[in-house]
């Protein structure tokens, strides 16, 4: 069996190897602090008892759950602990598919290529929903496109790589769908702490049993790397969701989890608000410069990305070579993302240089 | 679909609910001090620069691997770095399984209850064959079970439950007998560092493209917690269980990834061999007052264990949590590992009162 390797690593590896100055707008790397007591929690941990560095329970520290839930209103029993939001997101298709309840995922165009990965991993189909030119979901388009055979719908909003974030009403609709349809709304709102726009909503404000929200710390506490996600489940969900996890990981990483708590009772929002500010002025400073020179481009109204259309200058794997090497930009094919960007580039704002980025993409298209 | 959740999980909370004072001897979570250097490393890891907190390679931080590929003497390519040892031997699972050469899991019984749990989850179908009393395998039984539709043989020496540690010319036959069945031997080496015996011989030495050898830091440096561990594959089957391994998890935690590697290259021998003389004094003493007792006991080559049974007490669940609640010495039920051992109760020798629960056994069932 044979998965598609996400692009992403396959233009870090060249923009690694390129000669002269790259700016990276390739992957979705914070480039920001992690909260204070995020450190804080990892000292505090490493002179912690031995008995603390063995096995936490599998579906994650027993306080971090609570804080969690907490935070998500929700019950302690619904919450599972995962390696990030790819696990999360893993474990909630998965948990879809094995239903008996159909093989097909609906997914939107452009997507997040993990999704449709992971659904030929898990055996599925996927049927793709175009998004509109802002990356806004059309319910009756998804409607139309579910059935019988749906197993789960997979939406991801804020969104990469669109920017786009869902209304209440949209995630409303999606959530009514995949309950006609005996199907999950598989939820990742990873870029939650990113919304730009103040519209935000989560399936979570959706009472239902047919859809699971996943979630991570990656991007909120800058830390990709540390791997603590989660994901909620319906009650009567979560049990085999539980068992599969202990099966494929056994637990999570205690250190990162134990840091992550620590983190989470001690930030405050300022944090949070001083990362967003800090990306809305980059949104600022990006979209001005392609403004003035006359490039198409999407003004995100969350997570980090900013898509761009340069003229007779396709979306491609070679075109994004060609501007790692001659104009020392490094961004992502639209084709990564499926069919309907092929003309498309997406730049992720997580590097202080995003105004000389924009001055260089001008300059190599003057 | 349904997934037996391993008994550790229920015998553990209820000996961590029962009223008087319990010697735990359940899971196999070293009691004693990881590496100096762990500590070290997390505390220098604490202090990176925010980039350090982004994703590591999803097959792990490059330096790791080499440190793992020098020691074991592979290639790099054919080391990716796990989520533990559960991780490994899924990946491993999984790789055999979906080669299209069968779809039986050959076990032996006893066996280490996640390997029946995992051919479950990944849509195999599991054989057993039956170790003799002191856990050894016996190839020729191994040969006569495995089939054209056998994918996978998994095997784990030093063993978990028995103890037993497979030499060299057993592990030379499992491996030939996976390359007359077009299947995988999956070698899991996890207690490699506690081989009692000095007869431990690795499935690596033996080249083939038909085994997999597992491994993981947990029981080494005492780290189960920090969810550290590698598979080595063949060039031919690394690709496709690295795709696996990004779309479920991404990647690994990087703060556990840094400070095994610390702890990898600043730590001696004198660490390992303590480690293994500590647990060799506690064989002795336990075994030795189980003999005073008359019980009749298995005496480990390597690993953490020790099978023990008492007349007209079998290895149930029922007569463990009467252990607990009785005898204040809380074990594993036999039962846990398959039919062979059903007579017997595994005690795992990871508390510094090994000598008092043995008392404590002995006046219980005197």
């Amino acid at each position: 069996m044979d998965y598609e390797t996400p692009l992403f690593f396959r233009v870090m590896q060249y923009a690694s190897r390129a000669e002269g100055d790259v700016i990276d707008m390739v992957s979705g790397n914070p480039d920001w602090e992690p909260p204070a007591a995020l450190r804080e929690g990892l000292h505090e941990y490493a002179d912690a008892d031995p008995d603390r560095f063995q096995y936490p329970p599998s579906d994650g520290l027993l306080e971090l759950r609570e804080e969690i839930a907490a935070r998500r209103n929700v019950d302690v029993s619904q919450v599972v602990v995962t390696n990030g939001a790819g696990e999360a997101n893993y474990l909630a298709m998965a948990r879809a598919l094995e239903r008996d309840s159909g093989s097909e995922v609906v997914l939107t165009d452009p997507v997040y290529p993990y999704y449709p990965g992971k659904t030929t991993m898990l055996g599925g189909t996927q049927t793709y929903v175009e998004t509109d030119e802002t990356g806004q979901l059309d319910p009756d388009d998804v409607r139309t496109a579910a059935s019988a055979d749906t197993a789960a719908i997979v939406v991801n909003s804020p969104n990469n790589p669109t920017g786009a974030v869902y209304p209440e009403e949209t995630v409303r609709e999606l959530v009514s769908i995949a309950e006609s349809n005996d199907a999950i709304l598989v939820s990742d709102e990873v870029y939650d702490h990113y919304d730009l726009s103040g519209t935000f909503a989560s399936a979570l404000s959706v009472d239902s049993e047919h859809r699971i929200v996943t979630n991570a710390f990656s991007k909120s506490m800058a830390i990709t790397g540390f791997r603590v996600g989660y994901s909620i489940f319906p009650e009567e969900l979560v049990e085999s969701a539980r068992s599969r996890h202990m099966l494929v990981n056994v637990a999570g990483s205690r250190p990162a989890q134990h840091a992550v708590l620590h983190a989470l009772r001690e930030t405050g929002p300022e944090y949070y608000r001083a990362n967003r500010d800090r990306l809305r002025d980059r949104v600022d400073t990006f979209t001005d410069a392609l403004e003035r020179a006359g490039a198409e481009y999407t003004r995100p109204d969350g997570s980090f990305y900013v898509m761009v259309r340069f003229d007779g200058f396709p979306g491609t794997l070679e075109n994004v070579e060609r501007l790692i090497d001659e104009a020392g930009v490094a961004g992502m094919p639209g084709t990564a993302f499926g069919s309907s960007r092929e003309e498309w580039l997406r730049f992720a704002l997580v590097t202080p240089r995003v105004e000389e980025s924009a001055e260089r993409l001008i300059e190599y298209f003057e």
